[in-house]
């Protein structure tokens, strides 16, 4: 069984909720992490949300999400990359164990990474890559597997480019296990959700663990035999959930957690 | 630009039409190869479908679909053995290409293919193996890449059981070259369809070919380097074109192929 110190609640899965009130219920409900989205940090304002954090003495596994997208012209390019030492120094004000990121393109290589990962090791800031299922393939990733992903970081010291891994993106892949060894040294974020049969939405049809066909348990023994030991984030895009009572939602991830993590 | 002698209307691209109207569609516009389904088949029945497709001189580039579902008792096991054997002969009958096959559940490994190729082998039936998108990996097939399907098909004799290759499925795979490459010598069939972006539905979101960013164009390039010279399949699940009137359908998807593929 995980142990519940470890859940750290992604803010989407609550996604009605403000930094503040989502800071408050995980302090009041005992949930110890929580992981940010940058909508929701420039919403509340940065040096609030740093104040709501500290005050409930809760621990940001990440803040979500960079993203290097490529522009038509020179000074969107700049805008882009700017947008993202944005992203990083939001990351470091949070004391977030990693800024994630999802790659939408392949010019970031080059382009992006170079550029950012400097700025972020002045601030302390890992960049986690987030490997996205190959459904997302077209329009949202250019990452549609662990291993790419490893690719992309290699160039990076350990401590500079990891990766991030997500039980929805990566349950399907033949190589699941090896890829996880292999990602040893580099696991930056472990996130957990389901997948539903069938699969009501592309974007939404994200489900509470148990209630889909993924084996979250077996997953995060892996994810721990390769080394991480951090917080596992509970990150469900789901349009039901959003509609429903935040504080229920809360308890059924909690208690979804302890029962099939 | 692909030779229109090589395309092959899989008739799932126009659901709303018989065997009959299919085929003779496909003759009327010049089109020489025909992809039948099972249940398309027995409504017309097997003799009358035969009969028909010799009338046209229309080649059958694939019978679709095999499949071998575990069931809980083994009676109901048999039934399926003998609806495998009963895919197989229709195959024979329509000397098709090949019996493609979508494969749900691991227990076909032993239990099915192992009966299933000895007695396709005695009437000529090969029996091709279709990995499907990561994305039907929880409900339709535990084949997700190519790699897993030649190694599933490996054991047999490279005349006996192969792969077929439908970009819709393939193209989002970082390795797909190399893969395409290590299939040769077991390439039964090839598919094309587009991938419409965003995505509007799991099941029924394919598009025309030039709709979508997948490079049907480049992928039978490479089956060809890969030594496949055979028909190429359009096969389009798609409720806007299923309601359409198919021979406006047919039109385009000639065209279609003649441009994109």
């Amino acid at each position: 069984m995980a142990d519940k110190s470890r859940l750290s609640l992604n803010q989407i899965t609550t996604s009605s909720w403000s930094v503040r009130e989502a800071v408050e219920a995980c302090a009041r409900q005992g949930v110890s992490s929580i992981a940010l989205w940058r909508h929701k940090i420039q919403e509340a304002g940065l040096d609030a949300c740093v104040r709501n954090v500290n005050d409930a003495q809760l621990h940001v596994s990440s803040v979500c999400r960079g993203g290097m997208f490529p522009a038509p012209t020179e000074a969107d390019r700049k805008k882009n990359i700017e947008d993202n030492f944005r992203a990083a120094d939001e990351a470091a004000a949070l004391h977030a164990d990693s800024l994630v990121m999802v790659v939408a393109a392949r010019q970031m290589v080059s382009e992006g990474l170079g550029v950012l990962v400097p700025y972020a090791r002045q601030l302390g800031v890992r960049i986690g890559l987030e490997p996205l299922h190959p459904m997302y393939a077209a329009d949202r990733s250019v990452l549609s597997t662990i291993g790419q992903a490893l690719q992309l970081a290699s160039p990076y010291g350990t401590n500079e480019v990891g990766i991030i891994l997500d039980t929805f993106h990566i349950w399907w892949d033949p190589q699941v296990a090896e890829l996880i060894a292999q990602s040893a040294g580099r696991i930056y974020g472990f996130h957990v959700s389901d997948w539903l049969v069938p699969l009501p939405d592309v974007l939404l049809g994200r489900g509470l663990m148990g209630d889909g066909v993924i084996d979250n348990r077996k997953l995060r023994l892996l994810v721990e035999q390769a080394g991480y030991m951090g917080p596992i984030e509970v990150e469900i895009f789901n349009r039901d959930l959003w509609d429903s009572d935040p504080n229920e939602v809360l308890k059924q991830v909690i208690d979804r957690f302890e029962k099939f993590v």
